[in-house]
């Protein structure tokens, strides 16, 4: 029998806490430690049992674990941590910056070449299962369209920009897609798409003590490129409401693809936790670095360089039997 | 600059017209021509300008052809063709009988091996994308559930059985999802899925004349595995109707993935034309067998081994930079 998969964590943020909590569901990985830049007895787990270590230790490491998931954020953390830790493991990360994917690509494939590693990038669902989806429409109707809406869900850079806001305490942002859109393409017309018409946004705010709501709301709705270019509302709520029904993570999304005879293709995600669906592509995505790595594969890849067999914990003859 | 992928095709029903059609549309790809059982003489094509040439011929064509592409049907045409042709040629088909298709991929495999081609088998929507997308559900979900549901859309198979009837000069079937079923599932809800349940059955029928409407929509009620399980409505209308209104191929359906914690993921497609799209997979998996046979490979293969950077005309580097 083939022993598990032994999985590291990089990171113990949302999404290093959905990385242990998927990972516990899943029959054939095993969690040897969370890495932590804290220090490791301030860190709470999910699962008590779940060993958690400094990062300084992690080199200490290379034999006892097959993959590790790197769960920091893009800008502060993997264009750093990629290529360093792909030197003595396969990795996998959810980078997403879509302007530098291939500059961070370029880098982390020398890295995981040389050393002789799997470093799978840009793992999740946008870039990656949106983004597979976007490559099939476009493969399958050349001549067709392709688009893609974000939302309903919590957009963290944007709650993050309200935040900046010294009026405001707490915020949260909503992005909704535009349902005028998604009843158009659902029934095969094209549409006239720009992101700022696809999409609205509804703001949840708590004030600081005497701030004005007015000037707040306007100050907002004025936000060059974060709000000022789409229809935003804008809600002041208490400290309690907002404590209360305000802590989600969910999001979701929708890529169509038409093709020119009024063909629909459809496919949406309705997360209740955005980081927590991210940890299971990950996970699945570990899986395929682990294998081909065992195949004796090096470099960098992404989801466009994966098969779909490497993801399903069963062999191949299982799935074509049971799933094909 | 790479020349065009060289197409032939085998087989000149629905599906050999959808490839023709499909095939115009792809940039990179160049029909040779269409082989057929029957008289080259007497076919008609789409574009005046395809060459047909009678299946005989067939080998002569080994230097010109890169990718076959088997538009017969499974159970007259694909059982034999494929092992048969996959000798002299890469091939793609879109076997379809689920319970064969190991035993097909075995018997395609050890033929494709032996003289050196790639074989991908059983491409199209299902088996193919929804296959795709029930391995994926189950990847990311471990402990989810996976739920396929067919149409709207004609099924060829049902629309069959109704014409064995001796009072039924025409019949068409249609095949309709539950709304009940996808409500629940769009909003996380598992259900206790029957297929009988989840689908009812419309058949719209042309009676000959002086045949019974009452005893023959009773035998078409009653008639075991095709119409008895399911609720089934049976219409009577007119020759003139059915030759205006019902001579469509529209088909479609969803596959449903379920979180254990409500997370939906859901793939859904409406086609015009169930041929036409499934040709239109089969091409974007032809450029595949292609590709990996440059790259020296050989032996049969399934939607689940194939990269999806090989289903799309554009470099790697071009995808990862636009789409990813």
């Amino acid at each position: 029998m083939k022993r598990n998969i032994r999985i590291g964590i990089v990171g113990y943020g949302n999404l290093g806490q959905g990385v242990e909590i998927e990972l516990s569901k899943q029959k054939d990985m095993k969690l040897v430690s969370i890495f932590t830049r804290r220090n490791p007895k301030n860190i709470k787990t999910i699962n008590e049992q779940t060993k958690v270590l400094s990062i300084k230790e992690i080199n200490n490491y290379q034999n006892d674990i097959d993959v590790m998931v790197l769960c920091g954020s893009s800008k502060e953390d993997l264009r750093k941590q990629t290529p360093d830790f792909s030197k003595h493991f396969n990795t996998v990360d959810s980078f997403d910056i879509h302007e530098e994917i291939e500059n961070h690509f370029i880098k982390v494939n020398e890295v995981a070449k040389r050393y002789g590693h799997i470093s799978i990038i840009s793992v999740g669902w946008d870039p990656g299962i949106f983004s597979l989806h976007r490559l099939l429409g476009e493969a399958f109707f050349p001549k067709g369209e392709i688009y893609t809406l974000w939302g309903p869900g919590v957009s963290q850079g944007h709650s993050n920009a309200l935040k900046k806001i010294p009026s405001v305490k707490h915020g949260v942002q909503y992005t909704i897609p535009s349902e005028n859109y998604i009843k158009k393409l659902r029934k095969g017309n094209k549409i006239i798409y720009s992101k700022t018409k696809g999409h609205y946004r509804i703001c949840y705010v708590v004030l600081e003590k005497g701030a004005n709501a007015r000037e707040t709301a306007q100050k907002i709705k004025n936000m060059p490129h974060y709000f000022a270019p789409y229809s935003t509302e804008v809600y002041f709520i208490s400290e309690e409401d907002f404590l209360k029904n305000h802590q989600g993570k969910s999001h979701g999304g929708y890529v169509f693809a038409l093709g020119e005879e009024q063909d629909v293709y459809e496919f949406s995600l309705t997360l209740k936790s955005n980081p927590r669906f991210t940890a299971a592509v990950l996970l699945a995505y570990a899986r395929a670095a682990w294998r081909l790595a065992q195949e004796g594969k090096s470099g960098a890849r992404t989801i466009y360089d994966i098969s779909p067999k490497y993801l399903h914990p069963e062999c191949s003859k299982g799935i074509r039997k049971r799933l094909l």
